[in-house]
């Protein structure tokens, strides 16, 4: 099996990533990006991912993107980690749901805090948009408190992909302006995966 | 195997389901909510999907939400059509970037120029996101057409729920003041999904 290149940047749900395939101890390289320098504009990173940003994932049948494609993937290369329920349609379903939910609101709603050129030029309309945001961080991580996070994980008793990528998102709450202490559950779940030797090793890029 | 409900409303995500379901032959009622009335806010729905949007699938343990999270479990309930190719993880991650670039860059792009509510409150903002919206699709239909787009189907000769769900974001392009024709494949694999007996089916609800 060859070996797989994670390209990351501190701090971005690309360490959701880097994080699976620590706890699937799967042989990896990472590529670090200066996200603040440009790295991820240049044309050689463009050749890898023309999306320009971060995660992507070499592998020898080609590059993939977009964090919960990659981790599901991770999950199914490296199944005796059993990171996902691939066995049980309904809760890899569940597990899919919060990953979606993760990535298309609550990822959403973070990044009209700091990248809202993405979806207006007017710079009033940007400031309007940061405003906004950890409203929209406290109601999205209300759902999570309240629907998603069933038991000490996710899926209840079982630890699953979906711990990993809500434990990234609740790192950005501080820098969101919004004390994670709102979300007594979300709070104990990431001090859970603070905990884990895997978590400790993979944030160490 | 008891019936599965979808809750949807004609012209949102949720009717890439509803087309997954009948392609999989697969055993279901649907439920139509009317979105200008309000539907999708009464306690009775809020019941079922807290998050009040649709899509939501009532499954015999449960309810589930997250378009590409319910393509995924209809093609794993349902695995004789074939709808996802759930051997090969590098395939299935593919397919899955595609659906996720789908929800979490295109739909959020098209939800700009109708719901700009959800990320600012200033009427300015909101006309501003309107405003950037078409060459938000556009930049992104782009990139389905030179990267995504590599056959007949997404995944070349492969008919998978990528191809199902690209269909029903890019029938939102003309709404969005951007004609199809821009995007030849694109035009071309929506042609060919209006032509699958399937299709023409699901959208008579």
């Amino acid at each position: 099996m060859s070996e797989l290149t994670l390209y990351l940047a501190p701090g971005t749900c690309a360490m959701a990533v880097r994080i699976a395939l620590v706890e699937a101890d799967a042989p990896h390289r990472i590529k670090r990006l200066d996200l603040v320098a440009g790295e991820q504009r240049t044309p050689e990173y463009l050749a890898i991912n023309p999306k320009g940003r971060v995660p992507a994932l070499v592998t020898e049948r080609g590059v993939l993107t977009e964090t919960p494609a990659l981790l599901l993937y991770v999950a199914q290369r490296f199944p005796a980690a059993g990171l996902a329920p691939l066995e049980d349609p309904f809760l890899l379903a569940r597990m899919q749901e919060v990953n979606l939910f993760l990535a298309a609101t609550l990822h959403i709603s973070h990044a009209h805090g700091r990248r809202g050129s993405r979806w207006a030029d007017d710079e009033q309309a940007i400031a309007a948009m940061k405003a906004k945001m950890p409203q929209n961080m406290r109601d999205g991580f209300a759902e999570v408190e309240n629907h998603y996070l069933t038991g000490p994980w996710v899926l209840g008793d079982r630890f699953s992909l979906a711990d990993i990528y809500l434990f990234v998102v609740a790192s950005w709450l501080e820098s969101d302006g919004v004390s994670i202490d709102e979300f007594p559950k979300v709070a104990a779940h990431s001090r859970r995966m603070q905990a884990r030797p895997a978590v400790q090793q993979a944030l160490v890029i």
